[in-house]
C-alpha cells in the first residue's frame, strides 16, 4: 500500500472512530481537579494551545485573575493579577486536559465541569457550566455580579443539575445536537434549540429531584440563557468526538482547532499533541451598539471544536437564522458549508443538513486538502472586548489561517517521507 | 377611484389589520359551551365547511359518534352513529363559530379548549387541546385509550394549564410562532419548535400553580407530543388574525380556507360567511408502514388557516427538515414558497423566511390571482385513514381546487361589477 492510499485508510478509519462515539453527560462533578487529569489546586486550564502569562490577551488575563478570586486564592482582582503574573499558577490548556471552554475558557480546581462519557470506550471529556450573556467571565469581564453568578452556580445550580442528571441516567448529548441542526441551529453560536431539546429532557428529574422553587430557578435560567446554555455541552460532545481519532498512524485530520485570543493552534491526529500555530485572526463581525473592530480582541476560545467536528461554522447552512448575529447572506451561509466539503474527509453519518437534503455535514479536516486547495476552514465566533472587564461586543465569521496548516503538513512529511 | 384601486386599497388595509393583530393565550375555558357563540349541549362542531350527517366521511362520523360518548350523551360508540343520524345533534362548521380545528376538528360543549385574544380589539378564538399521536380523535380514532386521554386532559391538563395561563396573565403565541419559523417550524405539520417554545413560557408558571407531579406529568405530555402540540395555539393564533381581515368592502382576500374530509371551503373578505367549495382532494404523501394511497381519506381539516395568513405550507422554506414527513425536496420547498408570492397580496411583517434572508412570508390569498395565474394556494397536510377509528397514516402535499376559486371571483365580480 502506498503511502496515499495508507493516508486515505487512516482517514476512513478516524471518521469510523468518530461516528461511532456516543458523547453522554453522565455527571456533574462540583470540583473539577476531581476528574480533569493532572490538575491540582494551583492549575489554571484556558482556551488555545498553551501560552505563558506575558503573552496572553486582557480578556484571559482578566479572566484568571477573577477566578483566582473565585477559588479564593486572593481577595481582589488586582492580588489575582499579581499572582497570576508571580509564576505560583501553572497555567495550561483546556485540550491537553480532556477539557475544551468557550472563549477566554478558563477552568478552575473548584468550579463546577459537565462530565461526558462515551459509553463504549469510557473516554470522557468536561466543560464548566455556561454562564449565560452580558458580563461573565469567559469574556474577561469581572464584578461582583460575575462572582456571585459563579457562586450560584456553584452551589445551587451545578448540584441540582447533577442529581437531575443522575436521576435520568444521563442524557444523549449527541441525539440532542443531530436534532438541533434540524432546528435552526448549527450549535456553535446558535444553540438555542438545543438548550430547549436539554431543557425537555432534564426538567422532568429536576421536578423529580429538587424542590420547586430550585427547579423554577434553574428553567429560568436556561431559557434566559436558551442561545448559548447548551454549547457548554455541544463543546465537550464535540471534544469526546474529536479525540477518537487522536493518535491513528498516517491520519491527517485535525482533532484540535483553538484560539487563546493571542495564537490560534491545530493538532493533527498522528502528530500527536503537537501545536502548529499562527496569530490568532481577527473576527469580521456584527458589534453591539458602541463597539466596533477597534475594540476587538482576537479570535478567541476551544468553541471551533464544533468546526472539527463537522457543525459550527461548517454546517451554517443548516441555520440562515444565524446570519443575523454573525453576518451574511443566508445564500453565504450555504456556499460557506458547500466550500468545507472540498477540505474535509467525508460527510457525517450523525450530523444532516435539511436544506442540502439532509446532506452529512463536511466531517474531518485533511490537512492535505487545505493546503493543496488553499482553503482555509471556516468559522464563527463571539468577538470579545480586548481589555478585561467588559466582555462580549459583537460575533462574526473569520477563517483560520493558512499558515499553520503548512507548518503541520512540513511535520506530517517528515515523519511519513 | 376606479375598482381596481378599490380592492388594492381594501386588500392592502387587510393585510395592515392582520398584521396589528397580537393573539395572546388568555385561558383555558374547560367547557367549550360556555365561551363559543351559539353552542348549546346538543352543538358539535367540526372542520371544513358544513355539511350534513350522510355526506360527512368516516373519520369525522366516528369522531362525532365517539365525542357523544364523551360528552355523556349517550353510552357507546353505536349508539353514538345512531344519535348522530337521528337529528337529534346539530352540526355546524368550526370557522363559524370563531374557532377551528385540525383533521375532523371536533369540538363539543364539554370539551376544554383554547382562548386566544387579541388585546386591542377583544375579539377571540377558541381550539380544543392537541390529544397527540396515535390513536386519537380527531383522526376519527376511537377506543377506550382514546375517552381515558380525553378525560385525563379535562380532568388534570386543562384544568392545570387554566392555572399557568392566569398565573403568566397570559402567552404572546405571535411571538411563539414567528420565532418558530426561525427554528425550522413551518407551524402546520412541523410544530416541534413551537411547542418548546411554548413549553419554555407555561413552565414556569406551572411549577408555581400545580402540584409538581401533576407539572411532571404535562411537561412530558407536552414533551411526547412536541411535533404537533403546539398546531392548536398555530391554529387559533391564525384564525384571530385571519378574521381581522373579513368583511371589508372591496377585500378579495381569502379569510378562511378549511376541509372537512368531503368539501373543502373558501371563505372571502367581502363575500361575508359564503363558502364557496369544491370536493376535497387527495393528498400526496409519504404513508405510514402498511397503508396506501386507497386507505386514505380526502383532504381534512381546518388546519389551512395556517396558508391563509401565510404559514404552513406558505412558508415552507423555513423548514427544509418538513420534507422527511411530507415528501419533497429541500429546493422544492424553497420553490413551493416563491410560487406562493405571485398569488398573495403582500409579505408579512411578523412572519420571516431566514433562509430567503428574512423575507417577510407570502401573506394574503387574493382570489383575483389564483384565478388569474391558475395557480393553486399549496397545502401540506396530515393524511387520515379514511375508516372511522384507524387514525393518521400519513402526512404529504396538495393543493386547494382552483374552481372554487372561480366560484367566489364570479360572486365577487357579480357584487361590483
Amino acid at each position: 500500500m502506498d503511502i496515499k492510499n495508507k493516508i486515505e485508510a487512516a482517514n476512513k478509519d478516524a471518521l469510523e472512530r468518530m461516528a461511532k462515539i456516543q458523547p453522554i453527560l453522565v455527571d456533574i462533578e462540583l470540583e473539577a481537579m476531581n476528574v480533569i487529569p493532572a490538575m491540582d489546586e494551583k492549575t489554571i486550564l484556558h482556551a488555545g494551545p498553551p501560552l505563558e502569562w506575558d503573552r496572553m490577551c486582557g480578556p484571559l488575563k482578566g479572566a484568571i485573575a477573577g477566578i483566582l478570586v473565585y477559588e479564593g486564592l486572593t481577595t481582589d482582582i488586582e492580588e489575582g493579577y499579581k499572582m497570576a503574573a508571580s509564576g505560583e499558577i501553572q497555567f495550561d490548556c483546556n485540550h491537553d486536559h480532556d477539557a475544551v471552554g468557550p472563549m477566554t475558557g478558563v477552568t478552575a480546581p473548584h468550579q463546577p465541569v459537565f462530565v461526558l462519557e462515551d459509553k463504549e470506550t469510557r473516554k470522557k471529556s468536561y466543560c464548566t457550566i455556561n454562564e449565560g450573556r452580558g458580563k461573565v467571565l469567559r469574556f474577561g469581564g469581572w464584578g461582583p455580579e460575575v462572582l456571585e453568578r459563579l457562586q450560584w452556580m456553584k452551589s445551587v445550580l451545578a448540584p441540582a443539575l447533577k442529581k437531575a442528571i443522575a436521576h435520568a441516567k444521563g442524557i444523549d448529548i449527541k441525539a440532542i445536537i443531530s436534532e438541533s441542526l434540524h432546528m435552526g441551529d448549527e450549535a456553535h453560536n446558535r444553540n438555542r434549540s438545543g438548550t430547549y431539546l436539554f431543557m425537555s429532557e432534564i426538567t422532568p428529574h429536576l421536578m423529580e429531584t429538587v424542590d420547586i422553587s430550585i427547579a423554577k430557578e434553574i428553567f429560568t435560567f436556561m431559557k434566559e440563557n436558551a442561545d448559548i446554555f447548551n454549547l457548554n455541552l455541544s463543546m465537550p460532545h464535540s471534544k469526546l468526538i474529536a479525540d477518537a481519532a487522536r493518535d491513528i498512524d498516517y491520519c491527517s485530520l485535525v482533532v484540535a482547532m483553538a484560539r487563546n485570543g493571542t495564537d490560534i493552534g491545530i493538532q493533527v491526529s498522528t502528530l500527536s499533541r503537537e501545536w502548529f500555530n499562527a496569530p490568532a485572526t481577527m473576527v469580521d463581525g456584527l458589534y453591539f451598539p458602541g463597539f466596533s473592530e477597534k475594540d476587538a480582541c482576537p479570535d478567541l476560545g476551544d468553541s471551533t471544536i464544533s468546526e472539527v467536528v463537522g457543525i459550527g461554522g461548517f454546517s451554517m447552512a443548516a441555520s440562515p437564522a444565524i446570519v443575523s448575529f454573525v453576518g451574511g447572506s443566508a445564500a453565504e451561509a450555504v456556499s460557506r458549508t458547500e466550500r468545507m466539503y472540498e477540505i474535509t474527509a467525508g460527510k457525517s453519518r450523525t450530523f444532516s443538513i435539511p436544506s442540502l437534503n439532509f446532506r452529512g455535514a463536511p466531517t474531518g479536516i485533511d490537512i492535505r486538502k487545505v493546503v493543496e486547495l488553499n482553503e482555509p476552514p471556516l468559522i464563527n465566533t463571539g468577538i470579545a472586548h480586548k481589555e478585561a472587564g467588559i466582555g462580549q461586543i459583537g460575533a462574526g465569521l473569520t477563517s483560520a489561517p493558512l499558515d499553520m496548516f503548512q507548518d503541520a503538513l512540513r511535520a506530517f512529511g517528515k515523519k511519513y517521507l
